[in-house]
């Protein structure tokens, strides 16, 4: 497999002869201002150009949104992409929110769901500490979210954690799982006075103990104004806790292959 | 009160009138070699001098020692205290350690103790992840810690958490006593394949979250080889999170009142 770092939590997988475009943010760079309400919203997004055109991203069999966050399904991406794409959602409300921007090719992706060979299952995200679930309106803000793990019995089995904090429900599904390949959307994006919404270094080291012996994708960092973890200082992490040997950061435009 | 940082965990607490010393390591600069297995263990320790002389440091009514890890009790501090001065202590092993290293006034700390008018309250700690604990010889080696909760009539609560990483009994603690002035040690040591065994800069917005008005005083940063969170990021971190008013980062040898 084939994974390509794009842009913030926008990848490709290229997996068992199949091209999967997750979460395209494709506007400009500067394109909106920060997301209100988090750390450092001063600063415009996204922060970087994309490193390939648009086209060459679309050029894939199907798109797969964790969520519909702006730095996830934005505008642009809504605009660019041709409404009969197959896109696989994660649940009815996205769905109907697709169908209202005119996709005909939408479908939702739930345990054991098939797409051609690959099985698509869905995982469990929490999007911000319980305290942010507490309070409705940012529960609504942050809502639901999914993560995603694809098997294949020619492939090494990928999780792509999704934007989530550390629970132990993810615990669980690494040591039941024991995925080879483990996307973390390790950036770790704040949001002022509910603090951290998506993982950071901690849970890369976290997810190394829990298993040794995956290989661990650390994306989503350095595109957008609410994320504090930089590529430097996650190697510099990954290097003085002598993990670096298992921990891909990969660059804009860089891919990785299992 | 009064909370001056003397280095590392060492600190001069002046409370209802009072001075103790909490956890005394008085090692010249460099004069151990770093923690095995700890992170940045080729770094000798400790990594700075004391601010002010050891004599002006034992000028105290009392010592609190929360454990007896080199970082926090050395060989120089053993040397350097009367025998026939007031420790409090944890626990019964940690009483035999002292009273074998000639102490001979030496109590044990518990839910109610008075120390004079002020209440020592002992609390739970948990130094290192379940996953190190699961491990003998290295639950053996972190070992029993405590953190404890100062109380007068007169003088703000304060709780200094001690050698632990975030426990639900931690938070469980801060919702209950709801202290004032609440010391975390935050320098995010970390032990090799075991990873962080006390508190960080999260935990340091995870307490502002759960005591809002409460004021923070972060300390155990920039003086043993396997600590990861250097003051600046610190204060950077509570900046950009807008808790800076609220976190007190003082420099060895600078005291902050409340």
């Amino acid at each position: 497999m084939n994974i390509t770092q794009i842009r913030n939590a926008t990848l490709i997988i290229e997996y068992a002869g199949v091209k999967i475009l997750i979460d395209p943010m494709l506007a400009d760079k500067d394109a909106f201002p920060g997301l209100p309400g988090t750390v450092n919203s001063h600063i415009r997004m996204p922060t970087v150009d994309l490193p390939i055109s648009i086209k060459e991203i679309l050029d894939v069999d199907a798109i797969l949104l964790t969520h519909l966050h702006p730095d996830h399904w934005d505008e642009t991406a809504c605009q660019a992409i041709s409404n009969d794409t197959l896109i696989w959602l994660q649940n009815e409300k996205d769905q109907a929110t697709l169908q209202q921007q005119g996709f005909t090719n939408t479908h939702i992706f739930k345990d054991g769901t098939y797409f051609k060979d690959i099985t698509l299952t869905s995982t469990q995200c929490q999007h911000g500490y319980d305290m942010l679930f507490d309070n409705p309106a940012m529960a609504e803000r942050l809502g639901e979210v999914t993560g995603v793990i694809l098997s294949h019995p020619e492939e090494k089995t990928v999780y792509l954690v999704g934007d989530s904090i550390w629970t132990p429900q993810i615990e669980t599904t690494m040591k039941t799982i024991q995925p080879e390949v483990v996307i973390l959307n390790a950036g770790w994006a704040h949001v002022l006075e509910f603090g951290p919404i998506i993982m950071g270094k901690e849970d890369v080291l976290k997810t190394h103990m829990l298993l040794p012996n995956a290989k661990i994708v650390a994306t989503h960092m350095e595109a957008v104004n609410h994320v504090l973890l930089s590529r430097a200082e996650l190697k510099d992490y990954a290097e003085v806790n002598q993990i670096d040997s298992f921990v891909s950061i990969p660059e804009d435009g860089e891919n990785v292959a299992f």
